[in-house]
């Protein structure tokens, strides 16, 4: 019953993005890349198998998975377009998620300098997904630099707070109808995640809720489902919310109408 | 993945109970049901196929699924009785819903006539749900009076406005942890049923969420993958909330470590 | 600008009422009540001056407050009624705040307990303001049963989480148009006081909220002036809410229109 | 109780500053501001009398008011800058509240064009008021470019939707402890202007609420109230939130301890 989508000249099956960071034990993550039934992975470029660093996280993903490798560690525009460049020259193909964080405490996305890098980048070739505050002028200048997809968050990375940004989204989603938003950093709950492609999102993007879960292959699987259950829900068109209520069953005159079943 | 679960003696599969009112072309029901994976579901008595009336709503129900007749109509508890003892002389068998409702606006359940027609009627051998206003001593009343599960509303019937009542229905999840809780009225999108779970409700109880949809055999296999979800995300055992960032990623000294990348 | 109210016949000013539990320093009490403008003041029975008990809270009471004794430590009606006669038989006046609480954890009100003592209290002259789980029929039934105003709560006693119930307060004060409903318990910020007041309550009782403040006595001016600027809302009457926005200065054409003004 | 503050050397009442737009009856905004016991007002300059226009909105401003001229219908960094330098050849003093808006729908500031305008007019000596979207690195901007304070927005202009923009509002207020926060924009009610305040906002800024009220001088003083309220208690320090219940009164034991009481 789910339809698959193209991004980037890509089929993809699934819209939940699942990241590798923060698990205790990497040798878990086939069984959560297969419970989530994910497609895209993302990776922190630091984190690569690069010039024979020792961390071997390559080997823990999926042969067939699209890689998107990040550029975490950036802290300005410049450094990002460094990240992605070497990402590239290892073979790691072209997508890139930017992200440039240039604050301690709550990691927040630095939108113009994410802009900036967003141009270089795809002026290059990269198919670029920036990460970002969701601001509705610096989306449509993503759009402009040539984003493939924007990545607004939902509330802090890793805080598991949800959709703090509701508002800021919905506007997103009713301003740029062409363009694929994939929510990402703060979801931490399936519902969550459900009620983001409830919202109309292209895609969400879930690291910190799988990993910190206690059985992070059960909580990979419930993010499948719950993305899934959010996508049909969308395409099924929900009904309005309405302040009083209307029975489901009918209410009125049963047994009154009735005076035959008067002595049950 | 998902685990069967017992209530009253049967064993099911899914956990999304169904109700089948509001439907403009019934039609459709069996797709519905299909879509939605579900076990039980629930019917007014008054539309059942009672002393040949015209609507046959049996036909439109899988053979297979459990009956969940309903009392709804019932504006106290003598009424609900008198139905739920109609239902089960008809050979609909011994579950019943207990809906008393003496609320034109709102249609919110009568608690004091729900607890007394539950110890009626669970002291005949019927199998009770009695449908409730989370309050504590009324669910701790009707545990004492016999119902096999309490179904407290999330909002009002039919309002498609979600977990309003979340403060207390975490109390009664707390406080009654052996008694299953199904949720129902009130929950519009798949989000928030996987929300009801997430919170360890045992089921969820849903019908205008989808037949107000603008296609409701989608909608149902959107709700069946949200529930899912969410009971999966409550067995998983979902990390905590946090008030600032914390990185998926590396975020520190990537490029500045690594000098013999600078000239990329 | 503010109107004065009358509740069964006594003329008030504020539609504050303030508590007296958990002042670590008690002395500071007559300053709370100073900053908090209040007419009415609740106390339990149990710390009253009953029979040479050694605290003496009424001397921390203003003389010319309207006094309102709780019944607090009260499992059941019965206790409630003694409790009341008890206040009563010492001189302390005929109001009396209902509160049986047979639940030890979340401290909810028990509904049912509550209509009885009420029907009790009011036959016998007393002025009868029940503490309650906001239920419409258990509202209908303290109506009925003779309360002066009812007591819902907006969330577990002493938890400063706010107006949790607030879907079910709307409805009692959509359906209850003539019967005072004054918030009580859970309040934890002005803000929130303020809310309940413009949503239409008569009143709000605080305690913990002033009590737990690093600085009581300015709390209690802050929820002095939150009440009171709730109730000028609610009579002021509040525009709608919008999904979009409209301009509050125009927006269109200034510098466009008035060629003259380029040069600048 | 109420303490003075300071910005850009003048001494101030209030931390309530009232708009000038949207009034159907011009001819009541004195009775507007003295109410709101406002001490500072914002006019558009498109609206004041500038060479003869006919509106002449500056004869319903209070003498003693500080102006703060904004300007709306500015779509860039420049047209900003040449309303501002507007207002102020035509005596109006040399506060400006920026307003940049490039979006029809929502209204939504455009902060890099915003953070411009800042720079070009704090260097000319302005004191600069930005409304702006709260995002941190903006925030950050414009303390560099040289505001004054800052003027986050709440939800979209004239959406009475309140504080959705909370989240964010409170990473800035932690983050830029030093920097004044005026929350502008999306407040409906004085319930969220007290919460903002709560929070640690410097002062919040309201026009449509008031506007919009059926009895818009009763508003204003509700909403004079409520901003003083959240203040007092910002400076009380408001108790923590709690997940279970705590007494306000004794619980245990009343009628227990004491049997010489039971024949009561």
């Amino acid at each position: 019953m789910e339809e698959n989508w193209k991004i980037a000249g890509k089929t993809l099956r699934s819209r939940l993005i699942v990241g590798t960071g923060k698990y205790a034990d990497q040798s878990i993550l086939p069984q959560v890349m297969q419970a989530a039934e994910t497609d895209v992975v993302t990776v922190a470029v630091r984190r690569m198998n690069l010039a024979g660093m020792p961390e071997n996280i390559m080997d823990s993903i999926p042969a067939d998975a699209v890689l998107m490798p990040n550029t975490s560690g950036a802290r300005n525009a410049a450094e990002a377009v460094r990240i992605a460049r070497l990402a590239k020259a290892a073979g790691y193909g072209d997508w890139i998620k930017i992200e440039v964080i240039g604050d301690a405490r709550y990691l927040l996305p630095d939108n113009q300098e994410t802009i900036e890098a967003t141009r270089i980048l795809a002026a290059e070739g990269f198919t670029v997904f920036p990460y970002m505050n969701p601001d509705l002028y610096a989306a449509r200048a993503l759009v402009a630099a040539g984003a493939t997809a924007i990545m607004p968050l939902g509330a802090p990375i890793g805080s598991n707070r949800g959709l703090e940004t509701q508002a800021m989204l919905r506007i997103l989603l009713a301003e740029l109808p062409d363009m694929p938003i994939i929510v990402d950093a703060g979801i931490g709950r399936p519902s969550e995640a459900a009620a983001a492609m409830e919202m109309g999102a292209a895609a969400v993007m879930v690291n910190t809720a799988i990993a910190s879960a206690k059985e992070p292959v059960k909580m990979a699987a419930a993010f499948a489902k719950a993305v899934a259950a959010g996508r049909l829900a969308y395409l099924a068109g929900p009904g309005s919310r309405r302040e009083t209520a209307v029975a489901s069953s009918p209410l009125t005159g049963f047994l009154r109408r009735e005076p035959n079943h008067e002595q049950c």
